[in-house]
């Protein structure tokens, strides 16, 4: 463990505000090896935090944090912010379970003005801080630190609107590492292509305009036409980025490794009058060769050698399932598109992108556009294959609803990530998605716990279902080669009829199987009952169950309005008059850990429900 | 009933194509006087209808439908298209029980190629269809019409940011009535007011081409810059309204009122080698002077006196109560920020506008922003209010979640129109609310039932609730000023204890009371326990249902994964033994009717409710 000159010595950000320039870049330095000495173990991400770490050192000694306020947007990338603002010792921790958070967390520190894990929240919430202060009369800043990726969401574009009509003391930091838009996007992409050049955009606009005052006026009769078309010229020059029309002082592009200038310019935008959009040029992964080359290698990782760049760890087998599953598919099946929302290789369709490129759709960050346009897609006859983490479908709620069920699309939403995702956190748990698209009509929800179940549940998907279909599968590999049925079936039902049934479904539906097993090993009459599709729950399921004394349903969600208490309401209304034992994730988010930790903490683990079902039998036992 | 000269022979849209343009505007006139015939009867949408006659007709007239498909964004403004293609003979059935509905909806005709009710989604639908149509190697081509309010929410940021790219055959029908925005909201509406201008814009800028053009070089050394300087200048011409720098071909403005032109644009935009935006600038409440001078009074109606413009029926009760409520709270208590999405008169905030300007937010069709701007308010002191319907409500999702909920900020959602809304049907019922926001940990939700409820549950929302708290109240006037607790309590019982309780929560809770009166009248012993927060459900009212014979439960929402099917499950972990019965709405979407005829279907009202209580008592009897 190297010793930092510098770096030790930063207790809290006011440990910035004497150091020269070169002392600055000898810190910056030193945030890098710690980076990627911590990365490398704890895993994260990597390129995010590199290219940022000029401009995060640069944001603390300008501003007087924590009343002047810094929104990172994802946040993913504020570990050098960690670092500087009194979590250097606790860094080594990060990600790690009981330690710091891969993430903003306003729990975590005061210095954390506003938490995040999906994109494009920074300028609204920056904005509702920022108007706070005005409405309260307090003279702090506040900044929100985005980047181009994030600027595709509409949450974005909608803040923005907001944002330049005020006065208040706001300052968007737009991060433009290039990187992380992989093909023209639209306005703001070709924007900032234009505006990417040096020198200095603001500087060439005033040449322009004295340029154009020198324009003679020529004959009489042109005149009047000409003055008309000098205002025109001007009133475009003068408002020529997307950011400039909607309000705010720009300024940039400017270099974002260049210490001097960053701070120098973060000086020029306190003394605007209004909201200021500050363009900086980062480079994703600078200053570690490999992710320089390989930015989207090294974004989200579970850690790597720092010597070689050899990335531990592969993807995840279920979404590589996914991707083969749903290229065999296409070849004899020319309706079906697969859509993403700038996540192709975490949801393992770069292989469909390359083999059915005109039926690939990467729609950047842009959950809910996706779900609409693929309404659309299936409305003209298309079979459109939304692939999205279940965290961020969260996203495309009211279109799901309102685009695809309403009108019984066959949109097939394959939600990846479902359930327990482990070290990325509370902003990132797929435990919501069961809940609320069972509450949506016109749905069929599947299930699979293992890759050969996936690969079933997609097929049934896409050639037996009416309407909007679902496959939610997890992430990692959790039980992912357990075996099971070899055939597509609603359900499967392991063991005799028994007085005591087990029921779950996804991946920790192989523990309730296994401790039935155990269970029967130890004399206790069960069975399990795996539910491979959870909406409509299959009758055969309710029907094995009903004449049970106790039923254990164990949940990989959230209970409340999940699929344990929807079960037990269908056989309440059969009848049923036996115990129901209902095992899930309470009325709390879910924090960060491995996968496995966390499902032993929600008792999803094969042991916690031997345990639970043992318990629940002695309870009868004494009762009666 | 007057007869149409023209309109009465129109079956399809083919019908006009032999039409000249003295004819299309008879025909125009005549669609006029049936849609303030109409209107003024059945109540629903004037003000946008009639803007849009000239330009229904126009793209029926030019574009060969169903095989080129219109998109009608939000489709409020669907009259006239109904009228043409098909539906005329129907039309006196608009928004009434088993009649038409009121926004376009694919069962009901090939003509309505997508259905919506929510706003911004056209484009993202309309590039999804054409895109299908360019992958099937079809000519048709997809046009989308989209209000300029609706280019305010981020959806349709997303779908522009996409749909530009392409080579489909996609047309969007910009409909700008200036109404519909209420002041500046950034780039569009700067841009639409900048392009409004005439001669046409594109005329403009080859004018200035040439004019640039001409621009002598000045000497030597001056000679690179400005060739610089004119590169950069054209650049900025050829890209000067947002949609250009979209990629997309843009024409317009044009007066939408004017038949010719309209055609002549429309057959333009046919023959452009990419996508088009065509601005059209039309006057919303057009050809009713009533509504021209008030247009947002006419936006939305429940009927009017076609001769005084006297609109019928006021606006609700709730809507009215909550915003008398938060003007009383705001005038000791300036921490309170009221936020709308557009919704100003919907909501009842428009006294709190006029009130306490420096605290009111309009933020534009953006429900998403709204939610994590309030997130940030809340984050900085402020005790934020967003008044929003149920239904645009699950465009927040995400944001009540990953912005408000997961930091526990102390963020007020006051859900209107929550339960069934009436005529409005499918796309606008506010039956999902209860049940998706009840699976979100850090949530309090209270169920007013009445006025007097109402305005004690946003106090205990605003004074006494730790986190989110939201406040969801019906819309329309049913039940609102039945007589019920003048404490705020979080749930009252009434009767004694007895082997059969009805339980209920929001206005149909009423109901309940009643019915369980009425039963005890018949001698069956009975309790009802209405719910005033369901969110934590008040373990009085478990302990109150625990020892029953039989419960009850009534729900004015979805059943799967509703409060009802969660009430068992918190009764099942603490024993419970009796039978539960649980009615409410089952896997299906609510069609448009009267909301009094909705309850009665779902039976939520007084006299279903006593019949299924009779009933269950009847299977009993019959068992036991």
């Amino acid at each position: 463990m190297p010793d930092f000159e510098i770096l030790d010595k930063i207790g809290s950000p006011r440990d910035l505000k004497d150091l020269n320039y070169n002392q600055l870049d000898v810190l910056c330095s030193e945030i890098r090896t710690k980076l990627i000495d911590t990365v490398s173990k704890n895993g994260g991400h990597l390129s995010s935090n590199l290219g940022a770490v000029e401009l995060t050192v640069a944001l603390h000694k300008v501003f007087n944090t924590p009343d002047d306020q810094i929104v990172w947007d994802v946040s993913h990338q504020c570990y050098a912010h960690k670092m500087l603002t009194g979590r250097f010792d606790s860094f080594d921790t990060i990600r790690q379970e009981g330690g710091i958070s891969g993430f903003t967390k306003i729990s975590e520190s005061e210095y954390d003005s506003f938490g995040a894990g999906h994109a494009s929240t920074s300028i609204s919430a920056a904005l509702g801080l920022a108007k706070a202060k005005t409405i309260q009369g307090k003279k702090d800043f506040t900044i929100a630190v985005i980047g181009d990726g994030s600027l595709t969401g509409g949450l974005a574009y909608e803040a923005l609107n907001n944002a330049g009509r005020g006065r208040d003391r706001l300052i968007i930091v737009l991060n433009d590492n290039k990187m992380s838009i992989s093909r023209n996007v639209g306005a703001v992409a070709r924007h900032l292509a234009i505006t990417r050049s040096k020198p200095l955009y603001f500087r060439i606009k005033n040449g322009i305009e004295r340029f154009i005052m020198k324009i003679p006026k020529i004959g009489k009769g042109a005149t009047r036409r000409i003055i008309k078309l000098k205002a025109l010229i001007k009133s475009v020059l003068y408002n020529n980025t997307l950011f400039e029309n909607m309000g705010f002082a720009y300024l940039g592009p400017i270099d974002g490794h260049d210490m001097k200038t960053l701070c120098q310019l973060l000086e020029s935008s306190k003394t605007m009058s209004r909201p200021v959009v500050l363009h900086v040029c980062t480079v994703k992964g600078k200053g570690y060769s490999f992710a320089e080359e390989n930015p989207d290698k090294y974004h989200g990782i579970s850690g790597f050698n720092k010597e070689t760049g050899e990335v531990s760890g592969s993807c995840s087998r279920y979404a590589k399932a996914f991707g083969e599953t749903l290229c065999d598919i296409a070849e004899s099946n020319d309706k079906i598109c697969a859509i993403t929302a700038a996540m192709k290789p975490g949801t393992g369709l770069t292989e469909f992108a390359e083999k059915y490129r005109g039926r690939f759709f990467d729609v950047g960050i842009a959950e809910s556009h996706a779900a609409t346009f693929a309404a659309g897609l299936a409305r003209n006859g298309m079979i459109p294959v939304f692939a999205v983490y279940s965290t961020f479908a969260q996203r495309s709620y009211d279109q799901i609803l309102h685009d695809c069920a309403i009108q019984n699309l066959h949109v097939i939403f394959c939600i990846d990530h479902a359930g327990i995702v482990g070290s990325d956190g509370e902003t990132h748990q797929g435990i919501f998605d069961a809940a609320f698209l069972n509450s949506i009509p016109n749905i069929t929800i599947y299930t699979p716990a293992t890759v050969s179940d996936l690969r079933m549940s997609i097929y049934k998907a896409v050639d037996d279902t009416e309407g909007v279909a679902v496959v939610r599968y997890p992430c990692g590999n959790y039980n992912s080669d357990a075996r099971t049925s070899y055939e597509y079936c609603d359900c499967e039902i392991s063991g005799k009829a028994a007085p005591t049934a087990i029921v779950s479904y996804g991946r920790v539906s192989i523990n309730a199987v296994n401790a039935a097993s155990s269970l029967k090993r130890d004399n206790i009459p069960c069975f399990a009952i795996k539910l491979n599709r959870i909406k409509p729950v299959p009758e055969e399921a309710v029907q094995a169950a009903i004449g049970c004394k106790d039923v254990f349903f164990f949940e990989e969600g959230i209970k409340a309005g999940g699929i344990g208490e929807h079960f037990l309401a269908l056989l309440t209304e059969r009848g049923f008059e036996g115990k129901y034992h209902l095992t899930g994730v309470g009325d709390e988010f879910v924090q960060h850990s491995t996968i496995e930790s966390a499902i032993k903490k929600y008792n999803l683990d094969e042991r916690s429900m031997t345990a639970i079902v043992k318990t629940g039998m002695n309870d009868r036992n004494k009762q009666g």
